[in-house]
């Protein structure tokens, strides 16, 4: 039996991979009156007076949204919000799983923005954090930050943002290995979707300064990319020196390659034309820019990949547990640039200096020293924002 | 420590009377990679080629959304979204606890009909079944008929249907113990927001055709009732010889009382009004529109209350938690009249004739019985129906 047919047999016989249980005894008419009417009464008083005893009294304070509308769902695309819930269930079952975090999946049935924004938007009171899933681009962008304007809690849209984390936290580590300053390297960035243009923000926030992001037709190039939208402005902020040209030109000579586009787009030609010793991360899934194996054989110092046979798993389940558990625990009213930063370097700094070694610049998933470290440094940043409503 | 310092206390240690728990093992690599990616893959695709797959491969096959607006919870009113959550999860409890269902709660910030119908139905592929909570009349009528319309899952607005369900329950019980046919008694109604407007309705399939409805101002007559709404509506399938007049010119001669009002609206002059030996269900919370020992002492042969501190206690967990089970047994597509009905005759029929009696004329909210008993019912009607898709 393949992955995929097991995988069908292990759904079916879960019946679902989450469910709702009680934390609450009812067993007699007593308890029942306090679990119930007209016990039930007090906490609806108290919270009417004070919004914020939501925290206090429901599951609010350790709950999180995972909401789809399915259009951009693993790389199956826009298979629609039904059929995006497994994804969704199996999300839930890594923040409970790896931060104790509990997490409800939804599918939103609509692609039009001001509809996704508004019904999300009039159910979050319900939660204590929003995490958006498999969300196409461009529509992805404008309904996080309009979500994040209308929220008083977290709002992470983690095809970004976790990648964006994961991605910079192993470029840390890569960086320190080789004894040199994040300005030091040059990136070129393939893929300008929402991870691709989350991942440059965040990098560019990290202090690495000469990026080139390329989508599938090429560099991204200030005068030549439109200027609106995501792409220019993205094209506005990176290819200081205005290279134009293919993926191929654009990796001549540089130090890092970054992909989150398509298997098999880089050659061992192309690793060739880099800097020498580079650094690949090719997170293509299931098949990776360029084979381990193939860019080691090249010359590729640090080879990292999303796929758990090899080294260096550049996983999101390293970040988007913890982040959450941090800024449940000090009930943030957003997640910010800063706190993402923070959630980075913590991942980097799980492996000590000792341990840091080529294979492994990034922590297994398992590692779980990794949700707590990430949890601590988010809420330590939220706290220093000022932020935090505990 | 009085019911409302205990209850606070207890839902503070509760943290929330839910938790979402996985079902899944995710301990390795391996369980990682059938759980999420790239395992999770193929129940995505099966569910995109056949929607109804969902219910194999994802929890919708035993979830229930728990939904409110917050304008009506409890005998509270109009308290907020967030201050109606302690009731949606306590709810969610009980359909966990007394049927095995999951139940999960939201709540909807908005009082406009249309955005409420909006959200709701955006989010309803996330579910098998709705059951709507606390929403104000005349709102939720509209809310429930227009969300049927839309959604291919039941839709129950628990607060007409449920409490509808019991009453008829302990009326059909009532009249077997009179000896009587419900075509015999007249019954006098008083309340006409959700429930008593859907109790009047489910009594009058039931048989009981001899009905006065009451509000605050008295009784609903055609002609007099202004014609559009619901109350109109009611006027026109009720008090069939035009009476006018008080709720205590309603109960003269008067076989049954059934109060979903205020407490203390019933004097034991009013009681004495009515037929001899006259049931008395008074089910206004906390206080009961007359307490039992002063009905009693007025004649009355049978009262029911909603409280738990006197026998027949008239309790919406004797309906909810096996309608939905049963619908869901057999991911019925609606909850439709003849499925009530179903569920009040079984509920009815957990009583054998030897133990009816008029302290027991309902059975008890902790009888597991009952659970078994309509969700069976439910499941049958839905089949007879062809209202089913298992």
């Amino acid at each position: 039996m393949d992955n995929g047919q097991y995988a069908l047999k292990a759904h079916k016989e879960w019946g679902g991979k989450i469910e709702v249980i009680s934390r609450a005894k009812v067993a007699s008419r007593e308890d029942l009156a306090v679990a119930y009417t007209p016990g039930v009464a007090a906490p609806c008083l108290e919270i009417q007076k004070n919004e914020s005893k939501a925290y206090d009294y429901t599951r609010k304070s350790n709950l999180v949204a995972v909401i789809t509308n399915g259009t951009a769902v693993l790389g199956l695309g826009d298979i629609g919000p039904s059929a995006g819930m497994p994804v969704m269930e199996g999300k839930c079952v890594l923040f409970k799983e790896f931060a104790g975090v509990d997490a409800f999946p939804l599918c939103v049935d609509t692609k039009d923005v001001d509809e996704l924004v508004q019904v999300i938007y009039k159910i979050s009171k319900s939660f204590g954090g929003i995490n958006l899933e498999d969300i196409g681009a461009p529509a992805c962008f404008e309904v996080e930050r309009r979500l994040k304007e209308l929220c008083d809690i977290p709002v992470f849209h983690d095809d970004q943002h976790g990648t964006a984390i994961v991605v910079t936290a192993a470029l840390i580590n890569a960086v320190k290995l080789k004894g040199q300053e994040p300005r030091d390297l040059s990136i070129v960035m393939n893929g300008a979707g929402a991870a691709g243009i989350s991942i440059t923000k965040l990098l560019l926030d990290a202090g690495f300064r000469d990026i080139i992001v390329c989508d599938s037709k090429g560099i991204l190039c200030q005068g030549i990319t439109p200027e609106e939208g995501a792409k220019g402005e993205i094209a506005r902020l990176t290819n200081r020196e205005k290279k134009t040209g293919s993926l191929a030109d654009a990796m001549k000579g540089a130090d890092v390659f970054v992909g989150v586009s398509k298997g098999g787009l880089v050659s061992q030609e192309m690793v060739r034309s880099m800097k020498t010793k580079p650094i690949i991360l090719a997170m293509a899934n299931p098949t990776p820019e360029i084979m381990p194996e193939e860019a080691l054989e090249a010359g590729a110092y640090i080879v990292g990949t999303g796929r758990s046979d090899f080294p260096n798993q550049i996983n999101n389940v390293l970040v988007f547990p913890g982040v959450f558990k941090g800024a449940l625990a000090v009930r943030a009213t957003d997640i910010t640039d800063s706190m993402k930063m923070a959630a980075a370097q913590a991942i980097a700094g799980v492996i000590s200096t000792d341990e840091l070694c080529p294979e492994y610049i990034i922590p297994d998933p398992f590692d779980d020293r990794v949700a707590q470290a990430v949890a601590r440094a988010v809420e330590e940043e939220a706290r220093r924002l000022g932020i935090n409503r505990l």
